[in-house]
């Protein structure tokens, strides 16, 4: 199991006329979480998919407890909870300023070799980091 | 079960770098979608905010089968099986030009009273015609 | 001069907590308009993307008149005063349903080859008929 | 004149399918940016709102010199140059990595007491810090 914390400010585009943080806008943060879990470990996104290897989404879920409210800094606690294969599990929490437990998401993704356009398994150096965290 | 479509065309903002509509638009789509379903019940979302009552999404769930391509007409199947109560269930079933299903989703929604800040029932004009389909 | 009218309709995720169109969101909306305004000239940009001619923004400028408001349909109105080489400008008149004036944008497009990385003029059949509207 | 600076990293979902960050994003940044501006003196604007005066934006002028690419952490220098009054005016330079000037901005937000929706002059305290950077 690895789990990573990072924090997002929530921008005021990012509310909507109820007040609150638009229900659309949590996968935006869930991928600055993982892209930042990813980093973490030593793996750049950015350099990942300039070698061939993309990351698309292949399932979102998010549960909404709390709204989100303009300029409050959340905290993501991202975990993966299996060994990554051709596809990576991330789970997500989000806690306001007051610790409470706000949203909690879950994302599947997968793999895909750029050129072949198919999935792949992740880079190994990646795979022997994460292998670290599942003894 | 009442069944709606609409229809929405790729922005070219809403692409990413993949060349696929990212995977947090989808949301808006949705909204646009079940917003054009009310109305098409003679349902204003607009009007039924103005009056006290807004309907916050308290669940997504996002499957991703095919990407969605800049400037393609998307076609947006919407259900709702269940005869609504405080909370109303959709189903979003999403076509690209050829006609794949290229996306499911669902949300679920809570009908709230904006002034006691709790959950109500759905105004009853509307339930009146939603009972006209779940007979 | 070439004019050419849009609707677009405000989507819940493009308000803020203020309850007006967010600041950044009209961009987006210049950016329908004036796809729209080239597809009934018969072109297509996604297309002209394909056949490796691209069109970034090169400025922007927006005066934010009267807010938009949420599911309000706004007719966007869109004209090329000058006719285009290299670069492009579009002017942008936005109104609300009571034709009120509540926007107005305007936006420098540069054409570029995206095989040399340069610019290069618009293609043959746009500038003919392009033409027609400047005698 | 008062001048402060803020960073802001690229996220997936503000690119497009030029691979570049969409045009229309750069207002979030800059909003960003000003906030954080705001913040330094002391000045927090969730709560000038909850206090009943907001400011929205009457003018957004964007230059775009170089593309902002996915993940890059771009740092925004915002420059107040004038004492603010019922208006404000906000400039932004945004350089990348290698500290080349990609983009140029520029607002005009104005003060708005909320309850009699007329604009108004900022906070004293506001007003005190400012005219100590404009001697």
């Amino acid at each position: 199991m690895y789990i990573h914390s990072t924090k997002v400010r929530v921008r005021y585009g990012e509310t909507d006329q109820m007040g609150y943080v638009y229900y659309g806008n949590y996968a935006e943060y869930y991928e600055v979480a993982r892209v930042e879990m990813l980093r973490s470990l030593g793996m750049d996104y950015a350099s990942m998919e300039r070698t061939g290897v993309m990351m698309p989404v292949l399932e979102l879920n998010c549960k909404y407890i709390k709204p989100a409210l303009y300029d409050q800094e959340i905290t993501i606690k991202t975990t993966v909870a299996e060994l990554p294969g051709v596809r990576i599990y991330f789970k997500y929490e989000l806690f306001n300023e007051a610790e409470e437990l706000i949203n909690i998401g879950a994302t599947t993704l997968v793999f895909v070799d750029m050129v072949k356009n198919k999935p792949c398994l992740p880079p190994e150096d990646f795979m022997e980091k994460m292998r670290g965290f599942f003894d």
